[in-house]
């Protein structure tokens, strides 16, 4: 087999406030021939996702960040090139880490077998990936919604936030999403069967989600912070929670901006817990029988905004952090069969 | 029995920002006889309390505000005059919620009887009572903390720090408090066994605390809000918990201040929640079996500020929030043998 070449970006400078095209490299660079015990696999896709932006930030925290000249990290969906690993053979497709290059090579570890006959294999970085299982842990595990309650949640088109209204509407709940465009609304409510949805850049927040929410909020799977936050906490019912998934309105703040005022929070007894995935790995099992059925079933449905071209991601990534995607944003590195 | 005459507190006007003398008054109202089911009692002491600022701020809250005009309402410790009540007979010491007057006609709901031979009778309003059990469900409850880890507390010379940071230290922690004065910090530490004691008004925060916390802050138990909080979200570890109990700083607030940036929050998945003790009164035997062993052993010690007679209540209730006071908060109404 002749050797690889990758096409691979890397973080050029940190960026501050939002990233530019500038802070981002092209590169090419040989690929090693997979060891005893490595996998040689090709990039189909690659996932975008929020969390991108504090991994190269430079701030410290919980996972070790891309330091400038390093690749950007990310998921990826790919096909098993050469196996010298028993559980892995060439051809087969799988779900990986990869990060932003055509080609890599990998010992395995975290890598997952993908069934296309089960959902198409774009679906392991979204609804059946760590942004379904986001969703399903944060609402199940944090917000426990109970038939008939109130769930509100922020982002509500996208990759994680789809999924949390849907879940909530098959537990009996009301789902209230808050999207910032008028196709997006339309899109929750009328594709994905959310009761209603709130358009933050257009519409006055706290009478819109007033009228939205007429039985108060139960759970707010927190997404954006901000001003979204600043309404939803003066609608909170007693004993209320929130799993707090992400801070995308401040992910390009170069310095925190103030959180809302902990008193609707004491008053109510409310709960806010942080939560990333990764901590819950326990929960995957779980996951994967219940979404993959329901994905099956058509009663969770999803969105993909994919771009092609590796070269395309910096673009694509800046344009998420502005909420410029509309469904689940990536990048198709390469076609799935060649 | 002649015809009983209550001098009583009544809220005079809505206060805006701190409350002034000028906003209660001090008046007398006939205490009807008891009837069939209830007992007539003379008020010993009277607990005051952060939370009555909420009360009387007109402000939606969990609990019924007093209007102007009304009784300020407020736990108490008496002694029973007369009973036509079966449980309770003349002589009994009681713990009840007759509010700030001198004496009050009850239907003995929620009333405890007190055994004098336990504990001193004030106590059922501070250590084995409401601010104890404050202290014993948030910190055990939602603080969780395991042997080997950091709580921190604020207001911790008052009723309901002192014990948070004492119980702590039962449980194998380190305790650290933050307090608004030179003599409380050396009490938490010198008489409670606390670890360490930041002075806010002195110190510079974020350097004090840290220094006080070298392995950071798992548990952190928040009376107070403000500049206090922001400083500990800085320290926070992950998966810490913060029970949120109360924001004192704010409470003479005008309209509600923000909080910290929840990014530390999400970073380190830490959790949040507001809790009111009377929605765990399943834990009140477990509290009192636990509390009053730990009284009595001297491992758990109490200091009282006590000011005599109920016309100073306003004045006192004023300087509480002020945190003028050193120890548990009360009025002697009256003496407790006459």
């Amino acid at each position: 087999m002749p050797a690889v070449t990758s096409r691979r970006v890397i973080l050029k400078s940190r960026p501050l406030g939002a990233p530019r095209p500038s802070d981002f490299d092209l590169v090419q660079a040989p690929v090693p021939a997979p060891k005893s015990g490595e996998i040689l696999c090709r990039t189909i896709y690659l996932s975008l996702d929020p969390y991108m932006r504090g991994r190269i930030s430079g701030v410290k925290s919980y996972a070790k960040g891309v330091d400038p000249g390093e690749l950007m990290v990310g998921g990826t969906v790919s096909e098993v090139m050469e196996s010298r690993h028993p559980d892995f053979k060439a051809g087969d497709l799988v779900q990986g880490y990869d990060g932003w290059q055509t080609h890599a090579v990998s010992s395995g570890a975290g890598v997952r077998r993908l069934d296309p006959a089960q959902a198409p294999i774009s679906t392991a970085l979204g609804v059946l990936g760590m942004p379904g299982m986001t969703a399903y842990v944060g609402l199940l595990d944090i917000g426990r919604p109970k038939a008939g309650e109130t769930v509100v949640v922020s982002a509500a088109s996208g990759a994680v936030g789809s999924v949390v209204g849907q879940i909530a509407k098959l537990k009996g709940c009301r789902a209230v999403g808050i999207a910032g465009a008028r196709d997006k609304c339309d899109y929750v409510v009328e594709a994905l069967g959310f009761d209603a949805c709130v358009n933050y850049k257009t519409e006055a927040l706290v009478p819109a989600l007033s009228a939205a929410c007429p039985d108060g909020i139960d759970v707010y799977f927190e997404n954006v912070g901000g001003e979204v936050t600043e309404a939803v906490v003066q609608l909170l019912n007693p004993f209320s929670r929130i799993p707090l998934c992400g801070l995308i309105s401040m992910y390009n703040a170069t310095g925190p901006a103030p959180g809302p005022s902990w008193r609707a929070l004491l008053t109510n007894r409310a709960l806010v817990k942080g939560f990333i995935v990764s901590d819950h790995l326990d929960r995957m099992p779980a996951f994967l029988a219940d979404c993959t059925t329901w994905v099956r079933e058509g009663r969770v449905k999803f969105r993909e905004d994919i771009v092609d071209g590796l070269e395309q991601a910096p673009t694509a990534f800046i344009g998420l952090l502005e909420g410029k995607n509309f469904g689940k944003m990536l990048v198709r590195v390469a076609r799935e069969r060649v």
